[in-house]
């Protein structure tokens, strides 16, 4: 273990049982993670996504499914893309939203994160958006939160980001229409990133022939083998072959400086181009979770092409949201009307 | 007078009058201090109060009360948890909120704050929730507003935090019913508390039998013969047979070390457990504005146990702030339908 | 060229024509800039803005013309003043609006401005109200966005500032009812200010007799003979006879120190006074865009005098604002009901 896999430890502890996201009843009360989510669960929320597809696209993009209830969403991390499609969703769903940047507010008077989250229960919200720096800061807020109230884990830390995972798995689905015979390659710091982690246990989930993993050997996380994922360090072999090329953020901030010689060199070795896209499949789906970094994860010609699903991914995200929300407050797309 | 007492001095004149807050009629037109308010009026906030509290219960928490309305928290000092109490209150009665947080605005460039409340007046917004650092603020925006604006108090310097107030008065009257025969116990900076103050003028109105005071010396206002408490520097004597004691939050930010010796010493002397408790009536509520500082104000035995109405003092806040919104717009809650 | 307008120079290139802003039926799309637009649309543009005066005046201060409409405040220049009128004509015209604030987001994660404007077209957003401080920015994405997309220019560096203008030239509208026969004098920082250019184009196509412009030389753009205006370096022969006398803003932070040598001497030459004023008009309208810096651009007493109609310029903003939005979103007012 090196020191940047050391670092990976976590100040949250995060369970090894997903049961928390579930009622008594089998159905989604939190959406913590995918990890452990039945196949029919990851399915029920890409259907409940399609059927809420079309309301952006409507004159008046809003349906009265959560009209009158209040959902936080909860920063310990600064993402406004993030933010703001939490918060586009829950207004179209016509919810009210109260945006909190922990940050600036009361953790600066000491208020514990636990305090914090018995106050906003007191006053009687009904849902956490959680976005945290920590691994396991949505579970242990799931945790402890009032029966009435459902958390949606907005990303945590190098642990899980699951709305980002689930909107991946609706693109492909849309496009792809079927799971099974696909091969997915996740390109970049594995190690770091709780998108691909996410991504990993829905990917196998749903049933795909093969998941692979493309890094440098500083970006593999060391328990390779319990993800069930296939490794590469060379991207040619990694992308070849495949259906979807799936490039993670290179988040330049958590990274050690020692453990990547350059950007420039990162390209050379791990940048997509249209050129070395071409030993995947012809019709292979080039999806980044954004913002990119034109010309360190992939060139301009990539992620404008005709290869690339990135801005669907973006559209998706929002009904994936939209759908995340519904299903957790025990809503369905038919209860609209 | 020592020099923290003489540091108490505002920049705004306080009235000395609450007829500011009355219309012509008598009704309540802005909501700055509980002081000078007739026993009728801080009833009838609490009898609007319990006509909203089901509104947040509800599967679709909100009523079209001020539907069309423009609330503007004007925060001239930074409280994301106050400012999220008016935010949801307002939203839940169905009103346009906008927040505007002075600091990192227009006073930057030099506006005073008359040109800025003149400015907002001029895009017809219809209530200021008034946050500020100095005694007074309030007061002065509520002076110079136009006819038909109302102002909030959402606490000023160490004058006055009147809606705070009126929760606890809130609280304490739906667990014991009738404020007549209560002793009741304030303890902590009763010097720099607004809260304290704006507590003592209700609890005095409402008729209790008995308000106290408990603090260290240097803690203790010079002019506590006119404000009508009794005073104690002894913890248990102070909360000896009272019904109910209201924990102050040590505002560490407002007190020059000199005047406490440290967090420690201050638990030892005033923080409460549930030895201490003892010697209270056994059904004592105990209570606190929060964010609590466990460990300095009171252990977390107490915060937690089964006197404390800590969370229902946040529950009845929305109910409160519901009320006096509704109030001062010249609204009652016979005419939500 | 002096150094300063050297400096005018801009990062984006501004089109000449204004073409942009017209769909293929010649109705407004995005809302740029004054220069080049017809009478007619400026017109338009009032008369729907009357149509909406009486909105903001009723108990129930909404209309349900843009609901279901997603508006994104996207502000790379901090305005709290501006914001808020676009954020309540959003809100009155019932649109749901998110505020991006790009320094404190996006921009610090490497995300260009076009990976933003993809992204939020992504998530199928009606508008984007922008304010930048480089002129053409409003303009570069305007060329960008999809077909569905309106930009509205909030100010974009030293270029333009057409709903400022739109809203000077309302106010003078209801007050004066016709341009043909108006002297109007434009006075200050002529050089930077983008208020100034947006007026100086609306002035001009809706017919006044004279427009002048009053600054010291060092404050007045090279190219003043197409501007169409008349040049004065001196205030009383600037405003003498003139019906609309309009005060600029100081903007302290975009001037370098030599070209003004200090804010008493700017006064005692630029500022307005009621004495200086006798030799305008006896009815002349005194304009200011706000916020006032009292005693340097003008006195308080001619800010808070009978002549002035600077708050009047804030209401009439408001209104003005939702004209603009309802316009570019292919509404008419007539289609409210």
């Amino acid at each position: 273990m090196n020191s940047s896999q050391q670092a990976a430890s976590t100040s949250f502890k995060v369970p090894d049982s997903s049961r928390l996201q579930l009622n008594e009843q089998g159905r989604l009360r939190h959406f913590l993670t995918t990890e452990g989510l039945s196949k029919d669960i990851l399915i029920d929320i890409m259907d409940v996504a399609e059927s809420f597809s079309s309301v952006s696209n409507q004159a008046v993009k809003k349906v009265p499914v959560l009209r009158g209830k209040t959902i936080v969403n909860l920063f310990f991390e600064n993402s406004t893309r993030t933010r703001t499609t939490f918060e586009l969703a829950a207004k179209r769903l016509s919810a009210d939203v109260i945006n909190i940047n922990v940050a600036t507010s009361a953790a600066s008077k000491g208020e514990s994160v636990l305090d914090m989250i018995r106050n906003l229960e007191a006053m009687q919200v009904d849902m956490f958006v959680v976005r945290h720096g920590e691994s396991g800061a949505a579970h242990f807020i799931a945790q402890h939160v009032a029966p009435h109230i459902s958390v949606i884990n907005a990303g945590d830390g190098r642990h899980a980001h699951p709305t980002q995972a689930m909107l991946d798995m609706f693109t492909i689905r849309r496009v792809k229409k079927d799971f099974a015979g696909l091969k997915v390659a996740i390109i970049g710091d594995i190690l770091n990133s709780r998108v691909a982690r996410s991504q990993i246990h829905a990917l196998n989930t749903l049933g795909v022939q093969e998941v692979r993993v493309v890094a440098p050997k500083t970006l593999l996380p060391i328990n390779t083998d319990s993800l069930g994922v296939h490794v590469y360090d060379d991207l040619q072999s990694g992308i070849s072959g495949v259906d979807v090329v799936i490039m993670l953020r290179l988040q330049k901030e958590r990274m050690s400086k020692a453990l990547l010689p350059s950007e420039h060199e990162y390209f050379e070795c791990f940048g997509l181009t249209q050129a070395k896209l071409a030993v995947a499949k012809a019709d292979v789906m080039v999806m980044h979770p954004g913002p990119i970094n034109r010309g360190v994860e992939m060139d301009a010609a990539v992620a404008d092409g005709e290869n690339s699903f990135i801005l669907q991914q973006v559209t998706n995200g929002i009904a994936i949201r939209m759908a995340v929300m519904t299903l957790v407050l025990g809503h369905r797309a038919g209860e609209k009307a």
